[in-house]
């Protein structure tokens, strides 16, 4: 796989000194501090899927326009990354986009259904289809990402207002799509329950599958790169579907490119006066017991865990030198506060057999939870002691 | 959880004498005889889902009226289960139905639409639908049950001459529908990507989630009673959708329901000179790599293994006690033919570290398989030797 140049990211980066790592000092903010290893007093939280439609602040924003307009225009995506960090007093924001937001930036068709997720207008059905996808650059994520590198910014400074108000530095997690999960939405069409086809390609034809992984590895990269670049302090690589595969196909037929995509952000130069030595990376699946060890293998600072693992057992399966970041069940943001309280608790808890933890859902929010509820949980985390 | 009385099933059984078990010496054939932990020469073989979409002859009869139809109209049924047996060669049948089907019979209205699975009219999203649900007596499964009563006892006959064609005994498998995977149907109202309509429900309203399974667990023990009493030599109880709770809540908010409803096969008399002392029952699920020993915990013979899970992977987490069956990845069936054929080799490897094992895929046969991958599959399997 080659590696990703970095050179034509001078053009649209911002200077370093601009970068929130040396301009707000987010390297030494709790969640980049959780990810590189460092046990805090507070216990760092933020949400999987934070910024959404669990928040009535973005039903209004959000009551005209399609979801990828919103994602593209810089003003309404800054300000929606934003609305939870200012209602629930989470530790990061994570940059409101969608996983297919690259693709789309490529010229590829494709529409966020609601209540459904993304839909292609032409799924990659052929070996034919493909090739003809993978012809398309990558740089061009870069060089028409003006609008993401625009809401990064954007989002940034208003972060660095709302860390003044709190009195802590408060850093942007960029995020993007594994190349198997993006494959699997690519080549079904739209969502799946069992992500068949791809399972399918990757045995029927696996020159076409690694043609479109090792292209996807590229565009994952570009898009995560474009983040960091832009302003974000740390970086999450979301594998949805990992879970759906025996191990050994993830390991085959996966794992290597989501590997390559992590290089590019770790070929951004990190800006001088950050405080640290590289931008975390997160790594996150659901349904990913099977896989963890493997999810954890390749040079991540920090491992993503589901709802279906206890954080203690997840020590045990990688060891103990990551970050473990979750992973409350999202259901139990319906199940009264004190039930809710104690799973909180009985995470903190196993949360320190790993070096670190960062308090996460197990899961994205649920659009049906009531905001005060994760609120509360916010609360409930900043109020437990690991004394 | 109150026990199902079985003395109302004398109007509806078949004598004793008449059952296969007896009738046929069905007990000695390889399937029970392995889900009951003997080694056989051969390792039987059968595929979940293996009577359905996936054969031309079945489209064809299918060709009109609707799925429930087709369950309800013992002809139709008998015919559709003998279907694979005939073309594919398997060691067993397993009766063609749906686990909505009880519920059908009680009145509940539902269907099952194309490509998408089970729709109900009314989701029970209240404590109070839920009230009204559970007031259905489970009995009338029984009552009600003629159709089924009767497919069996056709599909038996049926098998009893195609065994007489292959000069060995072939089995057929009763089936229902756990519990919790029913509950998430019904509260959902339809398939469901996370089931957290079902998981919310847990900890929201615990009391109604109960009252809930332990109806459901009352209609399944009746469904598979009915079953067996009719004619069927063993039994499976599917929970699909097990794999999507968290451990705790699946000890908690499912399984005691499940080993409640298989209490009613137990309470069931086996026919005199059925050659063995109970039924063998067998428990499945779909990404239940966290919940193995928990799932084998019910006193079942038999454990079903998804493809995640290398069968001597899971033979280290239930112990060697139990007969294990699994779990070639139904995309396997796309695979070149060499491919395929290494990966069962495989498999039956892993299958020594059990007790027994009866070979199956790790997921139902997918609509789109090619007839003769599968055929392929119990030509390979049958032609293994562990010596």
């Amino acid at each position: 796989m080659t590696s990703i140049s970095i050179n034509s990211f001078e053009e649209i980066i911002i200077p370093a000194s601009a970068h929130p790592l040396v301009a707000h000092a987010t390297g030494s903010s709790r969640l980049v501090r959780t990810l590189l290893g460092e046990r805090v007093e507070k216990t760092p939280v933020w949400f999987m899927r934070q910024a959404g439609r669990s928040l009535p602040e973005y039903r209004a924003l959000r009551s005209q326009g399609s979801m990828l307009d919103a994602c593209l225009t810089p003003e309404l995506a800054s300000e929606i990354t934003l609305q939870p960090v200012r209602r629930h007093g989470v530790d990061a924001a994570i940059f409101f986009s969608d996983i297919i937001v690259p693709l789309a930036i490529l010229g590829i068709e494709v529409e966020i259904a609601a209540g459904r997720g993304p839909v292609f207008a032409r799924p990659l059905s052929t070996a034919a289809d493909i090739a003809r996808a993978v012809e398309i650059d990558p740089a061009l994520v870069r060089e028409r990402g003006e609008a993401i590198a625009r809401a990064v910014e954007l989002t940034t400074d208003m972060l660095a207002e709302e860390s003044e108000s709190r009195g802590e530095p408060l850093p942007l997690i960029g995020f993007a799509g594994a190349p198997f999960t993006l494959a699997a939405y690519l080549v079904e069409g739209g969502p799946s329950k069992d992500h068949l086809a791809a399972r399918r390609l990757i045995h029927e034809d696996p020159a076409a599958w690694n043609a479109l992984t090792e292209w996807l590895a590229r565009v994952t990269g570009e898009f995560l790169a474009l983040q960091v670049a832009s302003g974000a302090s740390a970086a999450q690589l979301f594998d949805s579907w990992a879970g759906g595969l025996p191990p050994e196909d993830y390991r085959a037929a996966a794992l290597p490119a989501s590997a390559a995509s992590l290089d590019a952000v770790r070929a951004l130069p990190v800006p001088e006066g950050a405080g640290i030595d590289h931008i975390p990376l997160v790594h996150f699946g659901v349904g990913t017991g099977e896989i963890l060890r493997d999810m954890a293998s390749i040079g991540i600072d920090a491992l993503g865990v589901d709802y279906r693992v206890p954080l203690d057992e997840a020590a045990r399966r990688v060891g103990s030198h990551l970050t473990l970041q979750g992973n409350l069940d999202p259901a139990l943001l319906f199940a009264p506060a004190g039930v809710r309280d104690a799973a909180i608790e009985r995470i903190l808890e196993a949360g320190r057999s790993a070096r670190a933890h960062v308090f996460n859902l197990g899961h994205g929010v649920p659009m049906q939870a009531d905001p005060d509820a994760i609120s509360s949980v916010v609360r409930t985390v900043h109020g437990w002691r690991s004394a």
